[in-house]
């Protein structure tokens, strides 16, 4: 009988992060002061984040410790299982060997809670009372409110309102939680007032709730601000699903030819990845592939430029692929995935020519998660189902090429089976972003 | 740093089921036909179950080989991981230690995939096309959905009414297993019309759904009936459960001094509780607290009598405790524990003192639920929150003693949070049985 699943013990578990920006070739851009176009100085981003997170942002040290009141949470869920997806395979009738790095196993459902846990404790340290963030499925509110109830933190939650209105079931679990939620464009920032007035029934978009939680943030004292995606810390904490995949693998007597994960900020793709890298540039013959939806085609069809985190120009400046801050993209399904800029660790590595870029349509992904379902047994997120769709374009290139494909399966879906009604009712439809509207979409760049 | 979680390999997986049956003091009384009260022949049941079940409901063999196509769909989640609840126990300032088994790792979010995938395996393996079924909150109806697409089967699954109406997301979880559902009662079957029209606008209950799924399994060549718990050959499947979990104690270095579950038709209490009976005969001082709800105490208030499964008096004559078959619960939200009968296993059990049953009422489940999700992160199911609570009972009963508690965490609760949004929302309310109104709950007993 085949070995389903690869499970280590929590003393295998690492005990360090990994920061991948050392070994990157010709490195990360810093982030630059809008104000004075300088790199950014640390001092001037401590009213919205405390100094242990932002010197991991700055860090050049390739190692950093996990706080033992960190693995101990951790260790709820983690080390998470390496799955073979032998069931979908056999469907597929493929040679190729799929398998998944399973991070639905959390509490919250996704891997968001790998940084979430580290972004309390940190801020708890500091003496914090208060965290203000944005979510777009609600994945990541979801994993900050069960962080902050941990080490007995507020917590206010701007959620994009099209997830809002989708998945009523993520306000409840912040609920449980005992989190606060509000439905983002909202009447309780100035920025939030003034969008609701400009674009009355929008839908919102990652790059307006970071500006209202950042404004929280930055106008209470006790209040600081976290983020869920992009920034250099929150990849350092999700290098540990690559961490444990990689030894994981070598349990399994395997190493992967293909590493796949879905892209929206980035920090799902780049922890499973970024421990793979030093291998890739030691000529190891191992492809990288990052999924991002059409509708949304950040690396496929953006620019590789400096641009703001947000809508309302209130972050420092980032060196990512963008389609401009003021980007709204439609209301796919996938609402972790609807964000116009792009973790500056994975836009260097596409840069690079490390990870090669793929965009894929809704529709196909939804087909490509109930298939999964129906074989695996477990429901993907909608935006997970964008790897496992990946996954499926490769092993099905060739069926008899006998490749070793592994992704990351960033979350379930069960919050999200509003979505998969919609997908049987025939009610989804597929967007794609016009080439020729790249310029237009990105004409309010910064000038640097 | 404490151990949180004691996983066992694939390869120590349990690989036969244990009956329960040939080990309890004074046996479990034999089903009887309802025509002829004499003891039910196998033959007679074939219309509607195969004769591999039938073999196993009837069977005097203390061990079950589980079949190796069964062991492989297990693999996709089991064996399932027993967690220490040290967040819990700290909330609580108790030095009682808190285990619990976690079933909610299925891929259908709770044990009943266990014996889903078992009866599943054995219909196919004779022929059959379809299964009918009854669902209470969905769990099962969830489970045996994915099952059913294992081994290539339809399925149709009765809802009893207030569950689906509750819990919408179950259903687009069947659907995307690709189960056909309906609200029971249902316009499809002749015993739905009619209770359709006696009680328009009723909750249904488990009762009335099993004879749905009795009728149209009876009146269609193709298909058999699957029954989610109560029968023994459920039990047996169930008991892989306490098998996997005693290896474990062993492994954590604890013995319990007190095991829990809640109880609607019996069967994940029985089957985390069968494989420690002998123990207890033996003379081990280990207790064992079935847990139900108040609104519907068939233990705590029922009588042990002849009485049907089902409503509409189409299923065989069962031993067990009761509260009449034509006893409709109040809608509470644990829609699994919403059974007027019980398994003749526990039954038996309760009977000869080997069960201590107890009731509690909703509020306070919902509240330990809460309590349990804030500190160990998985939000539970309702039924789950039963168990939850007496753990809770045991652990402060004494603060100061150092007991070890071992509970059945029997599903999560990710698809009934709307169930927790009323609770919080403060539109939940408790139910009791009044003591005097048994003799009328029962007074449409079969005489015998």
């Amino acid at each position: 009988m085949i070995q389903k699943k690869i499970i280590l013990n929590e003393s295998d578990m690492p005990t360090q992060w990994y920061n991948i920006i050392p070994d990157i070739p010709n490195g990360v851009a810093p982030p630059l002061d809008p104000e004075t176009k300088e790199p950014m100085r640390p001092e001037k981003l401590a009213p919205i984040f405390p100094m242990g997170l932002l010197e991991q942002e700055m860090s050049d040290q390739s190692w950093i410790d996990i706080p033992e009141e960190v693995q101990e949470i951790y260790h709820i869920w983690r080390p998470s299982p390496l799955v073979r997806a032998n069931k979908l395979e056999e469907a597929l009738g493929t040679k190729a060997k799929i398998f998944f790095k399973y991070e639905g196993i959390s509490p919250s459902g996704s891997h968001k809670s790998n940084s979430a846990v580290a972004q309390a404790y940190y801020n708890k340290k500091e003496g914090v009372k208060r965290l203000a963030t944005e979510t777009g499925a609600g994945q990541w509110g979801s994993a900050l409110s069960f962080a902050c109830h941990k080490f007995g933190l507020e917590c206010k939650v701007y959620m994009v309102r099209i997830s809002f209105d989708q998945k009523p079931y993520r306000k409840s679990m912040m609920n449980t939680y005992g989190a606060e939620i509000v439905a983002s464009p909202s009447p309780d920032t100035n920025i939030g007032r003034k969008i609701l007035k400009s674009h009355p029934g929008t839908a919102g978009s990652l790059g307006i709730a970071i500006s209202e939680a950042v404004e929280d943030a930055a106008s209470r004292d006790d209040t600081k601000y976290a983020l869920g995606s992009v920034l250099n810390h929150v990849i350092h904490h999700q290098t540990i699903i690559g961490l444990e995949a990689k030894k994981q693998m070598e349990i399994a007597g395997e190493y992967p030819d293909v590493l796949i994960g879905c892209c929206g900020g980035g920090s799902n793709f780049a922890g499973l990845a970024a421990p793979f890298l030093t291998d890739k540039l030691e000529g190891k013959n191992l492809r990288m592939v990052g999924v991002e939806p059409a509708s949304c085609p950040t690396l496929t069809k953006g620019l590789l430029a400096y641009d703001f985190g947000d809508v309302a120009r209130t972050t420092p400046l980032l060196y990512m692929y963008t389609l401009g801050h003021d980007f709204i993209p439609p209301g796919i399904h996938a609402g972790g995935l609807r964000y116009h800029g792009m973790s500056p660790i994975i836009s260097a590595m596409v840069r690079e020519k490390i990870i090669e870029p793929i965009s894929v349509h809704q529709l196909e992904c939804f087909e490509a998660g109930v298939l999964f379902a129906q074989t695996e047994g477990i429901i993907p997120a909608p935006e997970t189902c964008h790897a496992i769709r990946a996954a499926i374009i490769e092993a099905t290139r060739d069926k008899n090429e006998p490749k070793t494909i592994l992704f990351n399966f960033s979350g379930h879906g069960l919050l999200d089976l509003s979505s998969y009604d919609r997908f049987f009712a025939g009610d989804l439809h597929d967007y794609d972003f016009p080439e020729e509207d790249i310029a237009k979409a990105t004409k309010n760049l910064p000038k640097i």
